[in-house]
C-alpha cells in the first residue's frame, strides 16, 4: 500500500476525534454518578475552589512568563529578525503560545475531572469495589484520552498548516516551559501542604491524618490535585509532544536526503496515532470482577494496550511501503525495556520486598540509619533504569543503522516513541491514583461506613502498585526522549551552520575540552535545580506551619474541635500557592539561564556536551530521588502495619523522618527533573542557529 | 639551556634523596620530644597497636589480592602472553607491585609517624601553642615529605629504568588500587567505630566522648589514624603518581611524534621535581609566634610553597629549550582555580558562613529538615567545583591548543600535575589534622589541665578551617588528573588499534550510542559503588553496637567507671577490621568488574564513555557527600557552641541525626569515589588492547 502524508495527516484527526469523543462520553458518564452525601459534597467544594485558586493563580503568572518568552522568541528565533525572516519567527511565536495553551488545558482538564471524581467514588465505594472501581479509573482515564489527543492535534495541526517540523520544537517548548513550573510548582504546592499538615496535625497535636480541624488538611487535599494530576498530565504531555518531535525533527532531515520521500515522518505519526487507537481499546476493555483485584484489572489494561499496539504497527508495517521493520523492533525494545525497568525499579520500592523491609529494620537504630539505608539504596536503584536505558538505545542503534546513515538515532527516537505512544493508558492509570487516594480521605471525612473506607483502601493500594511500572515506562521513555533530543539539536545546529555557511559538525566528542566544559555544567544543573526545590518546599512549610500554629492559637475551640468552629483553610491554600508560585520561578529560570551562558560562552559544541552531562545527571538524581522517596514512604506503611514495633515505636518515629525527607524528593524534585531536562534540550536546539553564530570560544 | 632526559631524571633523584633526608631529620625531631606522662603512653600504646593490628590485617589481605592481580596482568597485560611478549608482561606485573609496595609503604609511614606525634603534641601543648604546633606540623610534614618523595623516586626509577609509559600505567596502577582499598577500608574502619562509640556512648548511656569506659574509644581513635592518615597519605599518593603517569603517556607521544626530542616528558619532570622542592621549602618555613594563629600559619606556608613553585617553574620555563610558556600557563590556571575551588568549597561548610547556620536553623524543625536542607546545600555545593574544574579545563586547551595537535590534552595533564606538585604541603596540612585531633583527646583522657585542652582545640580548629583549602586543591586536581588520564586511555587505544592493524580513533563522540551506552552505565558505578561502602559501615556498625552492648552487660563495673576495670577494647578493634575488609572487597571489585564487562561488550568506544560518565557522577556525588557531611558536622558544632538551643535542645538532637548520617558520606564514601574513578581509568587505559581486539559490538 502506497500512503502520502496528508493521508496520514487524516488518520491522525480521525483518531484524535474519536479519542476526545470517548473523554467526553467517559466525562459526563463520570458527572452522571450520583453524589449525595452533604458533608462530602461540601469538602468537595472547598478542594474544587482551592485548586481553582491555585490554578487561577499559577495561569496568570505564567501567562507573563509565557508573554515574555513569545516576544523574546519572536525577536530572536529561530534566527534573529533582523536577519529577515520575520514570518518564520512569527510561526515560532504563535506554536509557542499554542504549546503552553495545550498544557495549560491538559492540567485544567485534570484539575476538572479529578475534583469530580473523586467525591463520586468514595460514594460508589458504598455500593462494592466494582462501581467504585469503574469511576475511579473513568476519571483517570478521561485526563489520559484528553491529554495525548490535544498534544497529537497539536503536534498535527502544527506540521499540516507549517510544514516545518523546527516550528514544532517551539510548539514543544511551549508545552514543556509549562510543565516545568507545572510539575515544579505544584510539587512544591503538595508538599508544602503535605509537610505542614503531618508536622502540626500528627506530630504536634497527635490528630489523625485528614482530621478537619487542621487548617492544612484542605490544602494538602487540594495539592493531590494540582500536584500529582495537573502536574503529572502536563510533564507527560510534554514527554509525549518532544517524542514526537525529536522524531519528526529526526524524521524530516532523513526524508529530504533520501530524496523527499516522506515514509519517516508518516511512520512517526502512524505509529502514534496507533498508540492512541490501543490506549482507547485498552481503557474501553477494562473491567473488574464483584470480588476482582484491582491492582490486575489495571496491569491487564497496560498489557492489553501494550498488545493492540505492537500487532496494530506490525499491521500497518507490513502493509504500508517504505515503513522498516527494524524501526518496528526499535519501538518493540524500548515497550519491553519500559517494562523491565518498571519491574525492577518496583523490586526496590514494593514493600512485600526485601529493600523495603531492610529499610524498616535500620529505622529501628534511629533516624539516621533510616536516612543512610534509604540514600544507599536509591542510589542502587538507579543503576538498572540506566544501563534498561543505555541497552534499548544500543540495541536501537544496532536494529537501525544498517538501514542507512542518521537511522541509528531515529531508531532511539522511535523507540521513546513507541514506548510513549501507550501514554494514554498510562496517564489513565497514574491520573487514577490521586482520584481514589482523594476519594479515601473524602469516605473518611464525610463519615462513611468502615466498609467503604476499607474498599477505598484497597483501591489507593492498587494506584500505588501499578505506579511503579508506569513510572518505569515514564522513566525510560523520558531517557530515550532526552537521547532523541540530543539528535534533533544536532539536526537543527547543521542546519544553522550550513545556513551561516559554516562547515557541518559530526557529533560531540568528550576529547573536545569545548564538549566537556558543557558536560561539567551540565552535570550540575539537575542538582542545583533539584536542590532549589527542596529548599523552597522547606522555606514554604516553614511559612504554612507558622500560619497553622497562629490558626490553632486565635481561633478559639478549634483544638478542641468545637462543632461550628472551622479552621480558614484559604489562608493556608493561600500561603501553598503564593510560595509555590514565588519558589519556582527562579528555579527554572536558572536552568533556562545556565543553558543560554554556556551557548554564548561555548558554543554549538558546549551546548552537545550541556545537554549530555544534564541528561546524565538528571536521569541519575532523578531515579536517585523518586526511588528513595518511594522506599521511605513504604517503609514508614510497613512499620505502620505492625512490622518493627509498629506505630508509635521507635522504627516508626525514625521511618517518619525518613518518609519527610522522601516527600519532597519523590513528589517535587524527583519527577520534575525530567521536564527541566526536556526544557534545557528545547532551549539549546531553538537557539542554535544563535549559538552557531555568536559565542565567544566556540 | 639545553638538556637530555637522563640530567633531568639526576635532578628528580637528587630531589628526593632531599626531602627523604628532610623527612628523616623531621622525624627524628618528633620522636626526641618529650613523652612523660604514663597515662598518655598507655593509651597511645593501645591506638598504637591498634592500628598496627589493622594495618598488618589490612596488607595481608591486599597481597593476595595484589599477588592475584599481578598474576593477571602478567597473563594479560599490556597484551596477552601468547602473543609472545613476555618480557614485556613480567616488566608490567613488577612495575604494578612496586606500585602497591610504594602505596603500602606510605600508608605504614604515615601511622607510625601520627601515632607517635599525637602524643607528644599533647605534652607540647602543656608549654604553649607554638611548640605544640610544631610537633603536629613537623609530625604531618614527614608524612608528606615521605609520600611525595616515593612517589617521584618510583616514577623516575619506572621511566628511567624501562624507559616505557605503558608499564608506568602498571605502576600507578599499583599505588591506585591499594589506595581503593586502603582509602576505602579505613573509611569503613573508622565509621564503623565512630558511629557506634557516639550511638551507644553519646546517645543511649550519655557518657562523654572519649570517655575510656566506652569499648569502642580506642577503636575510635585507631580510626582516625588508618582512616585520614593512611588512607589519605595512600589517596593523595594515587592522584600525584596518576597525574603523573597520565601526564607523561600523553608527553611521550608528543614527543614521537615531534621527531623524538623529549622536551614534554622533561617538563613534567622538571615540574614535578620543583614542585617537591617547593614544598620542602615551605615546610621548613613553617613557623608560628608565641600568640600567632596556626590557621595562619598554615595557609602562610600553602601560600608559599606556590609562589616559589611559581617562581621556580617559570625560572626553568625560561632557562630551559624546549619549555613553553603557555604550558607553564596551564600549570598556573591550574593552581588558581584549585584555591578558588577550596575558597568557594568552604562556604558551604565554614560555620561563620550562612549556609551552616541556616542548616543549625532548620534543624530546630527537625531531624527532616537538617537532612532536607544538608542534601540541597550538598547538591548546590558541588557546582562551584564542577564548573571550576570546566574551566580550567577549558582554560588550559586554549591556552596549549595553539603549540600544536595533541598539545590541549598535554596542557590540562600538566595543569593538574602542576596542582598537584605541592601535594607534599597539602598532605603535611592534612595529616596535622587527625594528630593534632588524636591530641586533643590524649590530652582529655590523660587528665591534663584545662589550658593544655583549650590550646589543643584551637589547633584542631585549625586543622579543620585548612582542610577546606587543601581539599579543593585535591578535588580540582583529581577532576583535572581524570580528564588527563581519558587522555592517556585514548594514547593507549590508538596504540593497541596501530598494533592491530586497525582504524585508529580522534575522540569519542557522544551521538554514538556505544559510546552512550558507555556514558550511562559508567555514571550508575560510583552511586552504586558509595551506597555498598555506606551500607557496609552500616552493617559493620550494627555488629560493633552488639559488641558494646555485650561488654555493659557482662563486664561487671564498667558502666559505673569501677576502678581498675577495663574494657576490652581489643574486640572492638577487631570486629571493625574484620568488617571493614569483608565490606570493601565488593565494592571494589564490582566497579572494577564493571568496567571489563563494558569494555568486551562495548569495546574501545564505550570504555570512553564508561570512564566519561564514571568521572562526571563521581565528582558529582563526591562533592555532594563530602560537602554536606562536612555541613552537617560543623552545624552540629555550631550549635553546640549554644546557637539555636545549644546541646541537649531540639535542634541540637537533629544536628546529631545529621551528622551520623554526614559521617560515612565525608569520610567513607564521599573521599573514596575519586579512587575508584582513578582505579577504573586504569584499568581501561592496561586493558586496551584487549577490548580494541576482543568485543561484542565494539
Amino acid at each position: 500500500m502506497m500512503l502520502d502524508l496528508s493521508v496520514v495527516y487524516a488518520f491522525s484527526f480521525l483518531t484524535v476525534a474519536i479519542s476526545i469523543a470517548f473523554a467526553a462520553y467517559l466525562f459526563l458518564w463520570v458527572k452522571k454518578q450520583k453524589a449525595t452525601n452533604e458533608t462530602i459534597i461540601k469538602i468537595s467544594d472547598y478542594i474544587k475552589s482551592g485548586a481553582n485558586t491555585f490554578i487561577r493563580k499559577e495561569y496568570t503568572l505564567l501567562a507573563i512568563f509565557a508573554g515574555c518568552a513569545a516576544l523574546l522568541i519572536f525577536v530572536f528565533l529561530p534566527s534573529p529578525i533582523w536577519t529577515g525572516n520575520a514570518l518564520r519567527n512569527l510561526e515560532m511565536a504563535i506554536a509557542y503560545i499554542c504549546g503552553t495553551a495545550i498544557s495549560a488545558l491538559a492540567g485544567k482538564i485534570g484539575i476538572v475531572v479529578a475534583t469530580n471524581a473523586n467525591s463520586r467514588t468514595a460514594e460508589a465505594a458504598q455500593k462494592g469495589i466494582k462501581p467504585a472501581f469503574l469511576v475511579g479509573f473513568r476519571g483517570g482515564a478521561v485526563m489520559g484520552l484528553a491529554v495525548v489527543g490535544c498534544s497529537l492535534l497539536g503536534v498535527t495541526a502544527v506540521l499540516a498548516l507549517i510544514g516545518d517540523s523546527t516550528v514544532l520544537l517551539g510548539f514543544s517548548f511551549g508545552a514543556s516551559s509549562l510543565a516545568l513550573f507545572a510539575k515544579a510548582g505544584g510539587g512544591i504546592f503538595t508538599k508544602t501542604a503535605d509537610v505542614s499538615a503531618d508536622l502540626v496535625g500528627k506530630v504536634e497535636l497527635g490528630i489523625p491524618e485528614d482530621d478537619p480541624r487542621n487548617p492544612a488538611v484542605i490544602a494538602d487535599n487540594v495539592g493531590d490535585n494540582v500536584g500529582d494530576v495537573a502536574g503529572m498530565g502536563a510533564d507527560l504531555l510534554d514527554s509525549n509532544v518532544a517524542s514526537m518531535a525529536a522524531a519528526l525533527v529526526i524524521a524530516e532531515a532523513l526524508d529530504k536526503a533520501a530524496g523527499g520521500s516522506q515514509s519517516n515522518m508518516m511512520m512517526v505519526f502512524t505509529y502514534a496515532a496507533i498508540g492512541l487507537l490501543s490506549s482507547v481499546i485498552g481503557i474501553a476493555s477494562a473491567r473488574i470482577g464483584k470480588k476482582g483485584s484491582p491492582t490486575r484489572a489495571l496491569n491487564a489494561s497496560t498489557y492489553i494496550t501494550s498488545a493492540i499496539y505492537l500487532v496494530l504497527t506490525a499491521l500497518a508495517t507490513a502493509l504500508i511501503e517504505g515503513f522498516s521493520w527494524r524501526i518496528w523492533g526499535a519501538s518493540v525494545v524500548g515497550l519491553a525495556v519500559g517494562m523491565i525497568i518498571g519491574i525492577t525499579t518496583n523490586y526496590f520500592t514494593d514493600d512485600t520486598k526485601p529493600i523495603v523491609k531492610r529499610v524498616a529494620r535500620a529505622s529501628a537504630t534511629g533516624p539516621a540509619f533510616t536516612i543512610l539505608s534509604g540514600v544507599s539504596y536509591g542510589f542502587i536503584s538507579a543503576m538498572p533504569a540506566m544501563v534498561g536505558i543505555a541497552i534499548s538505545a544500543l540495541a536501537a542503534y544496532k536494529l537501525c543503522a544498517p538501514i542507512g546513515e542518521g537511522y541509528a538515532m531515529f531508531g532511539i527516537a522511535m523507540s521513546a516513541v513507541g514506548m510513549l505512544s501507550i501514554v494514554g493508558m498510562i496517564i489513565a492509570n497514574d491520573a487514577y491514583g490521586p482520584i481514589v487516594d482523594n476519594a479515601r480521605g473524602l469516605a473518611e471525612m464525610g463519615g462513611l461506613d468502615e466498609e467503604t473506607i476499607r474498599i477505598a483502601d484497597e483501591l489507593d493500594s492498587a494506584g500505588n502498585t501499578v505506579k511503579a511500572v508506569t513510572k518505569g515506562f515514564a522513566i525510560g521513555a523520558a531517557g530515550l526522549t532526552v537521547i532523541s533530543l540530543l539528535g534533533a539539536y544536532m539536526s537543527e545546529v547543521n542546519e544553522a551552520l550550513a545556513e551561516a555557511g559554516k562547515s557541518l559538525i559530526s557529533g560531540f566528542d568528550v576529547m573536545d575540552p569545548t564538549v566537556f566544559f558543557g558536560i561539567l555544567v551540565g552535570a550540575s544543573v539537575p542538582a542545583v535545580f533539584s536542590a532549589m526545590l527542596i529548599l523552597g518546599v522547606d522555606r514554604n512549610a516553614q511559612r504554612m506551619v507558622a500560619e497553622i500554629h497562629r490558626q490553632f492559637k486565635e481561633i478559639l475551640g478549634l483544638r478542641e474541635g468545637k462543632p461550628g468552629v472551622v479552621p480558614e483553610y484559604d489562608r493556608c491554600i493561600e500561603i501553598a500557592t503564593t510560595g509555590a508560585l514565588r519558589e519556582l520561578i527562579p528555579a527554572g529560570l536558572m536552568a533556562i539561564i545556565v543553558t543560554i551562558i554556556v551557548g554564548l560562552i561555548g558554543g554549538v559544541s558546549a551546548i552537545g556536551g550541556f545537554l549530555l552531562g544534564n541528561i546524565i545527571s538528571g536521569l541519575l538524581i532523578a531515579q536517585f530521588m523518586s526511588n528513595s522517596g518511594g522506599l521511605w514512604d513504604n517503609s514508614k506503611k510497613y512499620i505502620e502495619s505492625g512490622e518493627e514495633g509498629g506505630k508509635g515505636s521507635n522504627a516508626h518515629k525514625a521511618a517518619v523522618v525518613g518518609d519527610t525527607v522522601g516527600d519532597p524528593f519523590k513528589d517535587t524534585a524527583g519527577p520534575s527533573i525530567n521536564t527541566q531536562i526536556t526544557v534545557v534540550s528545547l532551549v539549546a536546539s531553538l537557539m542554535s542557529g544563535i549559538f552557531a553564530v555568536f559565542s565567544i570560544f566556540g
